[in-house]
């Protein structure tokens, strides 16, 4: 194979990656420029290591804003550190390319770095290749013993959720063009799916209160199961409890306005477990950081029920058609 | 865009690591199976981080043998650790396939883990997604301030090398079939490409020894002007004394011999500097390690030389059609 575009083609990984990528390091003791980057940790901490991948055609669409993707790409893996109550630190870009287009370079670079200084995380390291447009993001970040794991839900324990559910899955019908929806519901979806906001704050402030965390990446019922399945307990949901953007009430699709909700996927809020009597101190973080907080069901022991699951509010049928986002399906 | 392939688009990310690439973590605080992996480390400890990725068509040719493949992807990037002197500890896996083979991944994985077994190197996260076959390895091992940096080469340093250089290139040129070769020739040079060695105990004892290295991922010259920049040094090179396998000498084109050698990449060997007084020392641990270590070159001060890099036993012409791989340019 050789290459049709000589201009990008030697525009080598170095030069991509100090002409867009290369920041001032202030935290890490050495950053972007060796064989690898050099970090130290405080003596109590934890380290929180997270990857996630963005492909074009699977996890976005061909044409999509760099600036977005940027942004997105990094906002998945710190959602992920949120979950585990991770104050992030650090970050490693790998960027795959058919070709290296400086304006789409510098738009990425852009909504990543914006993202990225917003919570103080630096760039350390990176690959950039030839390839189908991909963005892997390693992320670290610093937490302690009381990180929030999936395995400590117990049973009483009230469910949680941060913000809504399905508006990015809404957000990716309207860009399928399978729903009609308002202009302003139109684009207020689609920013949910585009540049979701990581929970970082909220999971932080959720240390020493929650007992179990995940972040809504696959859809409300496939991550709780997440919980369930590692602290291995049951749960009832109620349906009616679970909080909706007013765009997906309007939808006027109750079968789909419920699927996407429950199974939507993409909305990278925080679904948590705690105690009952922290629940004032619950409601009481959640306006202090500015993020709506709902309990929306409670955690069950295995002995007690005869499915790991209840949703309350829906007959069996309608539980039964909830099929979890999966990753490995084309978008 | 609809799946075609109903089988491989169930078969979630959960299942391809569960199935493939969950193992007991025996170090990890908590390793695959939650938001992150949570690692601690020593308190005088650095962490080491790199990433490095391996696109189909550009790295690796369509078709190539996955058991290799998991081999490589894990070994350039403990090859970056390598560089640093650091022990090799942790990986991340972010693997993109069009469609999830079991095939493939059983193989894939046999080849990860028999390199990562071998250096005791823990799985503790991954993203298994769809998309152009693609394979992005962060690996992070542990290493302490005398960590091997590009930075501390000063005039007067030996430049030595280990292995030999070349041998990646010429694989590369047997599996495109530009050149002919002996068949025992050809298998040596190709697995010296496919299943490169990363010198990790090298790196390890070379710390408090080297005063700068690099691993050779992209060639000779190359490679070794990042140390030139970053040490704000320059060098002269002895062509007679660089390393080669013997099958390069056999080829007798001694001009493709020359670019193999000197910036064919691929080869992973380590490049490093030295004060003159370590070399005892330093043969002595080659021998006692089994890794042939040959003296190239030294390093010259800025001020005391007109070129920043001086190939002895070349031509002006000969060294000027020099060129580095460039991973930005098509297999």
């Amino acid at each position: 194979m050789e290459s049709a575009n000589d201009g990008a083609a030697r525009l080598s990984e170095f030069g991509l990656i100090n002409r867009y990528f290369a920041k001032h390091v202030s935290r890490a003791r050495l950053g972007i420029g060796d064989d690898a980057a050099l970090i130290d940790l405080p003596s109590d901490a934890l380290l929180a290591v997270t990857t996630d991948t963005l492909n074009e055609g699977v996890h976005f669409l061909h044409g999509a804003d760099p600036a977005k993707l940027g942004h997105k790409a990094l906002a998945v893996n710190l959602s992920d550190l949120a979950a585990m109550g991770a104050v992030p630190r650090y970050a490693l870009l790998a960027l795959s390319m058919p070709v290296a287009d400086p304006a789409w370079l510098e738009a990425f670079s852009a909504g990543f770095f914006a993202l990225a200084n917003r919570h103080n995380v630096e760039l350390i390291g990176g690959d950039t290749t030839r390839g189908a447009l991909s963005v892997t993001i390693t992320a670290m970040g610093e937490v302690d013993s009381r990180a929030l794991r999936r395995d400590g839900a117990r049973p009483g324990d009230d469910i949680w959720v941060s913000g809504t559910l399905g508006g990015a899955a809404l957000g990716l019908a309207c860009l399928q063009g399978s729903v009609e929806v308002e202009p302003a519901d139109r684009s207020a979806m689609i920013a949910l799916l585009e540049t979701p906001t990581p929970r970082v704050e909220l999971g932080i402030a959720l240390r020493g209160i929650a007992s179990a965390a995940i972040d809504i990446s696959d859809g409300l019922t496939g991550d709780l199961v997440h919980i369930l399945d590692r602290s291995g307990v049951a749960a009832a949901l109620d349906w009616t409890r679970v909080p909706q953007p007013a765009a997906l009430s309007r939808l006027g699709d109750e079968s789909r306005a419920r699927q996407m909700a429950l199974a939507g996927g993409d909305d990278y809020e925080l679904l948590f477990t705690a105690a009952p009597e922290r629940a004032s101190e619950i409601l009481s973080l959640g306006r202090s950081i500015g993020v709506p907080l709902a309990r929306i069901g409670e955690i069950r022991g295995r002995e007690d029920t005869a499915r790991m699951l209840e949703i309350r509010g829906l007959t069996p049928a309608e539980s039964g058609i909830l099929q979890s986002h999966d990753h490995f399906r084309p978008y």
